[in-house]
């Protein structure tokens, strides 16, 4: 799916909202925990039930991974259920050295075909570039995340420069510092273009927002932590919506735990639902 | 395996070489391409061959995983392959929220049995804890890489804060000022020990290597780059060697793809036991 498509979607479906199958075993209703495949079970019955509040799912590949062999199957079968309207994104949040992510980016955009999926900055621009060379697909770079550890390194503060020379002389020019993370997305943004990369910024700090569109005013930006990890939708689409919509807003647990019982599924798509419902306001 | 054994082991072998097991199918030996388990026959000789001359495995899961299923079945074959009197190492540089990177911790140290991981430190301390929690298992955090693009981010210039107040005094002091991997590395080497923490730093950058034992003198550092990379293991082992041997330095494509032959074990057990003998050298 192309962001013309994406566009197209946010607008007729009046939703921003992708839903974050992080599916852990151990938290499945009770019914389900005995069937062979109920992970993959349980996916298609959220699927079935929010596909129409939504624009997008996210798979986080450690909940499939901690599965080992039938992990890394249930993440085959349930991208394979996910409808093509849908943009889908491998949570993957990847990275190596130049040769070793083309075989990421082979893993999540051929092995698995995925629309998109999240990549680690700290290696640099060889380690993301290889992701970028594919068509069509996206890849959305970490730049502010939602936990409480973006605070020890994505907002040190770091001086213009990763020159070795005259180092504090331009330390001293106090306009050019910044956060990493600022830095971080304002370098990358150079390296692709809003129709190849996006970046994912934690909505529990929606009060950088501001500050962040006016470094990437044009890429979408996948926004998790709204929810269970606390951040404001209000916030969130007030300070970072666009005019193409421009925001992935991602929500897991407040969604496919909604109900712990065989009601899941209808009580994942009434949260789903207030979900649209919300951005269809914020979005006129 | 825990600490004292890896440090008895690079004693008894006089060898601190790790063998990166990065198998691209597609790189394979003509011979073996059509063979229905290509890549773990390769894997299987490979250890065969090198066992003697080394003392760690690692497995890059990119390889792997850019083959799916059979790729995961593989990584799986290989690993209760390698000798338990060898060091086992999941080079998959993960990292995320806390509750993320806890089924990660469990996908590299319970349902595949590795002794370490490689954790990306991006995303602060709740990224990494989850790791450290496993006793006599191993989080490898990425310090300073071998690629290109380690200067982009990794050689910045950070001050030696994370406080949003006061930051332009606080820059302003020039002796607080260092590379935002330094800053890292000292952070990290607070959160674990020396008998859970190890550290990713890129041999092609051996002259920073003294810098980095004053940060951390006592832990083991997995060096890559040595090799294709062209990193030179004199200069590591004079600055990295410490009194344990602290030193876990990896090959990967100079010695699995030493021949591309049917020669392809006995040329790669060549070179490891090249690398033997030159460590010899340097712990004495």
């Amino acid at each position: 799916m192309n962001r013309q498509a994406l566009v197209q979607a946010i607008a007729a479906k009046q939703s921003y909202l992708c839903v974050g199958l992080d599916t852990d075993i151990t938290k499945l209703p009770k019914h389900l925990q005995q069937h062979p495949n109920a992970v993959v079970e349980f996916n298609k019955a959220i699927i079935d039930a929010t596909k129409d509040y939504c624009v997008s799912y996210k798979m986080n590949t450690a909940f499939y991974e901690a599965m080992g062999l039938k992990g890394w199957a249930a993440m085959e079968e349930t991208l394979h259920y996910i409808p093509d309207t849908h943009f889908k994104i491998a949570d993957a949040k990847r990275g190596d050295i130049g040769n070793t992510s083309s075989q990421y980016a082979k893993t999540f955009f051929e092995t698995l075909p995925f629309d998109a999926v999240t990549v680690a900055p700290y290696m640099g621009e060889d380690s993301v570039r290889p992701f970028l060379e594919y068509d069509n697909k996206f890849t959305i770079v970490l730049g502010l995340t939602s936990n409480k550890g973006a605070n020890d390194f994505q907002k040190l503060i770091v001086s213009n420069t990763s020159n070795d020379n005259n180092l504090v002389p331009t330390l001293l020019q106090g306009n050019t510092a910044e956060y990493l993370y600022k830095k971080v997305l304002a370098t990358i943004a150079q390296w692709g273009t809003k129709d190849n990369l996006m970046f994912v910024v934690g909505a529990t700090q929606a009060s950088d927002l501001t500050a962040i569109r006016d470094i990437v005013p044009d890429h979408f930006l996948l926004i998790p932590g709204v929810g269970t990890q606390g951040g404001s939708l209000e916030d969130v689409s007030k300070f970072g919506l666009n005019k193409d919509g421009g925001l992935l807003v991602n929500a897991s647990r407040a969604i496919i735990y909604a109900s712990g019982k065989e009601d899941f599924a209808s009580e994942a798509a009434e949260i789903a639902k207030q979900y649209q419902v919300e951005m269809r306001g914020y979005l006129q």
